[in-house]
């Protein structure tokens, strides 16, 4: 174990929004400058909800490019395709030996599952539920695992996953620590605004509220559905309470300090209308993402740059994974 | 898909025994010279139980050293490790996605080992249980389908386990069946009487009834082995039942017909004690496993054969596997 390795994983299930933006891509690629970077594309989380070949091989697609034109250096950041690093699901098979079963009947996500089979009604609770969605802890663990990855970014509702990594890893390490010990990864909260963006009704922005703005919308649906974000009825030559209004509140994670205190002080004195704000944080969100939105349909354009960018990343990811899964083979008596 | 492939795990956990032999080994030996034959010796199913490195190590090598010394012909069949084959174990996390909890919930090793811990009272049903039992019947389909096996030998009690395979089988071929199909594999029931070779209880041979006698004991050893069998008091001149006695039915295997017969005759006439006939059955049984005997010691005590036999049939078996999981990858739209 050398460096610190910051490891995460890009879900490659339908368009991106500006909630995903700020709240994980943009400080995932602050670390891609301070640590050594491991971002996959979890191609086979994914498989657990999409079932059509033709949407999936877009979305991988379409993941990565959504983060390379954000400005994930592919040279600094080593971006892969998480089904072509097999020696992740090897490690999983190695992982199920040793982790009771009680520890996925516990997960969150199983739980939540489970949960809306009793609110519908359903005796079988364990109806619709599939098992890559049971083994998901494991499988999580192997992709963090075999990377060696000490630190990996987590919201604040989902430390689960990595105790549950910790936990695995903890398994691993007491039963067979005398052939190999992996390093028992550490999350990492963004303590940023970044979880909670808000959307247009004001709650954290997600999809499931279906109040998310798309990452990359052409630049005239980007204005109609900024423009369509609710606000009150206060006339335009009243003071408004800055903070408590959501363009507002994304116009200061999109515009730089000096426009968003002059907006502030503008909303606050009266004489700036709701509309004038959305002007501004249509201003503000295109200046950011109209160069980004132009790289992606490009990458989109023509994937044989995102492919050939996956296959060199997930080669070099297998180099990797290749030397701990040889280590953990002959730890377990398997070589 | 060709001709009929013909598959079947060797479990590498401690010693065979007589019974494993003749239900097990004796009737994958008859079908590897019919067959296009697929032989692999099950390591991770092993580390399920196994948390030992060297026993491992050593139970593997013993495993395929025994098939080896009892005539499997590493031409003729593929001869490999499982765990040498890490497209099974990515094509265990595809099936993942496709396979309902339930089918899992209803696996019989699964609901025996919760039937264990009702009846030692343990409230909680699934302690002790680890994910790799419970993942178990997707691993064991992953090892038929990757190989694109149609027939696989299973015990009379074992059908679940090839049906399993069938269901998982359709799962996918339901919904990628457009991209590709699995041949859809069935179970084979060797009609023998292999399959309840008595132990020296009479009841069925089996290690976990402790009635067993090892397949490699040294000559000495088995000898004591089959005089200690019980038998009744009759006298030796007095006529016995034969059928009813577990030397003759052991005999039955080992010996060729006349000799059975001859025996037969004489137990019924009186005159051949029990004693005689089991000098008959270890003369029986320690002409057909004398130099399968010999022939085991000398691989294990060189290990590098076997080592070079699992390793260029794991390199065959792989070809075979990577061809699948090529094409399971394109139809998922992963690739």
């Amino acid at each position: 174990m050398a460096a610190n390795t910051y490891l995460t994983g890009i879900k490659p299930t339908g368009e991106f929004h500006l909630g995903n933006y700020v709240g994980a891509i943009k400080p995932a690629l602050a670390a891609a400058r301070e640590y050594d970077t491991y971002y996959f594309v979890a191609d086979y989380h994914a498989l657990n909800t999409v079932k059509d070949a033709a949407e999936l091989r877009h979305s991988i697609r379409s993941g990565a490019a959504t983060w390379l034109a954000c400005g994930l250096d592919p040279e600094r950041t080593v971006v892969y395709q998480q089904s072509k690093v097999p020696e992740t699901f090897e490690l999983t098979t190695i992982l199920s030996a040793l982790t009771p079963k009680g520890l996925m009947n516990r997960a969150h996500a199983y739980k939540a599952a489970r949960d809306r089979n009793t609110a519908a009604g359903n005796s079988d609770l364990d109806a619709g539920i599939n098992m890559g969605l049971y083994n998901y802890p494991i499988l999580m663990a192997a992709d963090i695992l075999v990377m060696e990855g000490t630190h990996v970014p987590v919201g604040r509702d989902q430390s689960q996953h990595i105790e549950y990594t910790a936990d695995i890893a903890g398994y691993f390490n007491h039963r067979f620590g005398e052939g190999y010990s992996f390093p028992v990864p550490k999350g990492v909260i963004d303590e940023g605004d970044g979880s909670i963006l808000p959307g247009t009704d004001g709650r954290k922005m997600s999809k499931s509220y279906d109040n998310h703005i798309p990452l990359f919308l052409p630049e005239n649906k980007l204005k109609k559905a900024i423009r369509r974000i609710p606000t009150d009825s206060t006339p335009v030559e009243d003071p408004k309470d800055a903070d408590g209004s959501v363009p507002f509140q994304l116009l200061a994670h999109f515009a730089d300090a000096d426009k968003v205190a002059d907006v502030r002080r503008r909303l606050e004195a009266g004489g700036m209308g709701w509309g004038e704000l959305k002007n501004e944080l249509f201003e503000a969100v295109n200046a950011e993402l109209g160069p980004k939105r132009e790289r992606y349909d490009q990458l989109m354009d023509d994937p044989s740059e995102i492919d050939a960018i996956l296959e060199a990343g997930s080669a070099r990811a297998r180099e990797r994974a290749r030397a701990t899964i040889d280590r953990v083979r002959a730890a377990v008596g398997v070589a």
